[in-house]
């Protein structure tokens, strides 16, 4: 498929509109939508928080007339009722004449039947331009749909020799304000945030969304994420602080007659708690991805100690490494970045890097695994 | 003092000069000059190799006639003759008329006697402009003659979380040859590359520099660095490859009747052997570097494991830290980067951001200590 010069314009303006609303549309994808006649545009939109509009909607809103017009979609147009109306439908009956998609929607409920649905009107359709990016909007909800999981994000603050607290586990603050802010983004970018028991009982931490609107150049409302404690032996008080926060907490345990009897004061001090197979006498993470699927998280963060990061990384669970480095040395006494058994120079977990740049004084390294590992 | 656009303008490509003696010029520093008549360049050079000419009779050499001319140099020419008579001299009889200088040379030899002569010679001088860059470009030259020491260059090599080896010793290669060929640009770039006996019997390393005249962009011959193996007990083979390599390697070790017969066949295969101070048991490696700024080493590099590496930060005498970053995990139970028994966070060592980018698929950062440590 051949696309013209117009195209691409047209199409990265659509993707700009997406970018718009990773914060605030999952757990539905994050499109964007242009609306041109005769080249140009008569309107564009994204999506909206969920049960709000989609893209097209909001761009055949904002057109006083979108006949013969050609549209550029950042996904594929839904071609089911969910808590709105399908997007096909709306396209057709405005009377639009050509639609451009960068990717099929890997909904199993859409997949192809959105196109299908349009070429049968008589539309012609053109899918796959800039769909590398479009993927990249919405990697988290595609590969929840594809895979029944989760994307993962592990997120490290460590000195620039890789430790992460001295050996007593002091370790608040290893970075500046700069980039706890830059954290706070992460945060909102994503649908759960997961630590783990030891942190939660040193740290008593609030796992909450500190940022504004105005920070993050959004207008729609923040959410707060899903806070997740993974707590195999269930030794959360009732008392921590996360309950107090706005959003939901989710405690993730093993099954057994001691946690079921614990989960009571958690539950009544507003937990939920799930019950999870184990693994090695622990939870088992795997499983909780699933689980954090099921209940339509798209992305989640790891925001925990070298024991449980470490463990989602040896498992194989990391989709994305996010560290910040702080120019610190502190020393070979000091705590590990991962808790991370590895005997042999071939068995070294490989990554590249994505992304780096300074954050404040520090410096901040997006990786993401190299190959199959 | 106030320059003009023009004053900058000639000082910026002077100090473009200097730079392409920057891998050739030691022990001298490295200066750029040009000279200006009337608004055009009527000759520039910049120095070569120890016992060749200074930048200011390059300059000269590469002009008609520098009568009335401005000369713009980015150090105070010298006023002493060495190995080549002083430029002063020269400046003066070529009829300079003016002379701007961006920064005084240290050398007490000149200190500010070379402005003198020339504004005794009835020729107008101003010093300062793009003082700081000056002073990048020499900052080994500076930091022998003001303080008696080696500017200071630590390299590591480590794995995203900061380990250095498998707790084996297993450690070729972290990097990929792009960081490995970087790597040969700063040995290049320094009078002496700094080892430790661990290191030298573990890896046998050449230490040689094996980068070409092409790669670096410069013209005149490279030499090789001194090569420094720090071996308190005097444990070094005569059959080490170091031996064999062009160039000079010099042992050192503390003194002791063990340490006085050995170093005779270490001498034999024409190693320099030098006794030095202990500290803790060790050779004192603020005492090797006051031997090596002796030996007219402007700037060292420390090549060596946690151990040695981790001494020379601990005992404050780091000036950079270069660190390549491979993007891989080589978890908790390998080697860290430094040796370096830190207890509390307020003790951790502060560094600045100097530099960071991407070398092939490895980071490379370069830091500086924040403060006085």
């Amino acid at each position: 498929m051949a696309y013209s010069v117009d195209d691409r314009e047209y199409m990265s303006r659509a993707l700009e509109l997406a970018a718009k609303g990773r914060f605030t549309t999952s757990p539905n994808p994050s499109v964007g939508c242009v609306l041109v006649v005769d080249g140009a545009i008569v309107g564009e939109g994204h999506t909206r928080p969920a049960g709000g509009n989609h893209a097209e909607v909001e761009a055949l809103n904002a057109a006083a007339s979108a006949k013969g017009a050609t549209a550029y979609v950042t996904l594929e147009p839904c071609s089911h009722s969910g808590k709105t109306g399908p997007c096909v439908e709306v396209l057709i009956d405005a009377g639009i004449s050509r639609v451009v998609i960068a990717c099929e929607d890997p909904n199993p409920k859409v997949a192809g039947e959105g196109i299908k649905l349009l070429q049968d009107a008589g539309i012609e359709v053109a899918c796959g331009l800039y769909e590398d990016q479009a993927r990249e909007l919405n990697k988290g909800f595609i590969k929840r749909h594809e895979q029944g999981l989760p994307w993962v994000v592990v997120k490290m603050a460590a000195s620039l020799d890789g430790r992460t607290a001295m050996a007593s586990g002091q370790s608040q603050w290893i970075t500046t304000p700069a980039s706890r802010k830059d954290v706070q983004r992460l945060r909102a970018a994503n649908c759960a945030i997961i630590t783990g028991i030891g942190t939660q009982l040193m740290d008593d931490p609030s796992l909450t969304v500190r940022i504004t609107n105005d920070d993050l150049g959004v207008t729609d409302s923040l959410r707060q994420p899903l806070r997740v404690v993974v707590d195999s032996k269930l030794q959360m008080s009732p008392e921590a602080r996360m309950f107090a926060q706005p959003g939901d907490t989710l405690i993730a345990t093993m099954d057994g007659p001691e946690q079921r009897e614990r989960a009571l004061p958690l539950e009544a001090a507003g937990a939920a708690v799930v019950f999870l197979p184990a693994r090695d006498g622990h939870v088992d993470l795997h499983e909780l991805l699933l689980e954090l699927a099921r209940r339509e998280c798209n992305s989640v963060m790891v925001e925990a100690g070298a024991g449980l990061a470490g463990g989602f990384v040896a498992e194989g669970l990391l989709d994305e490494l996010v560290c910040y480095w702080a120019p610190k040395l502190f020393g070979s006494d000091a705590r590990p970045m991962f808790e991370l058994p590895i005997q042999t120079i071939d068995a070294h977990l490989a990554l590249a890097v994505k992304d780096m740049r300074q954050i404040g004084e520090d410096i901040r390294i997006t990786l993401r695994p190299d190959k199959d590992y």
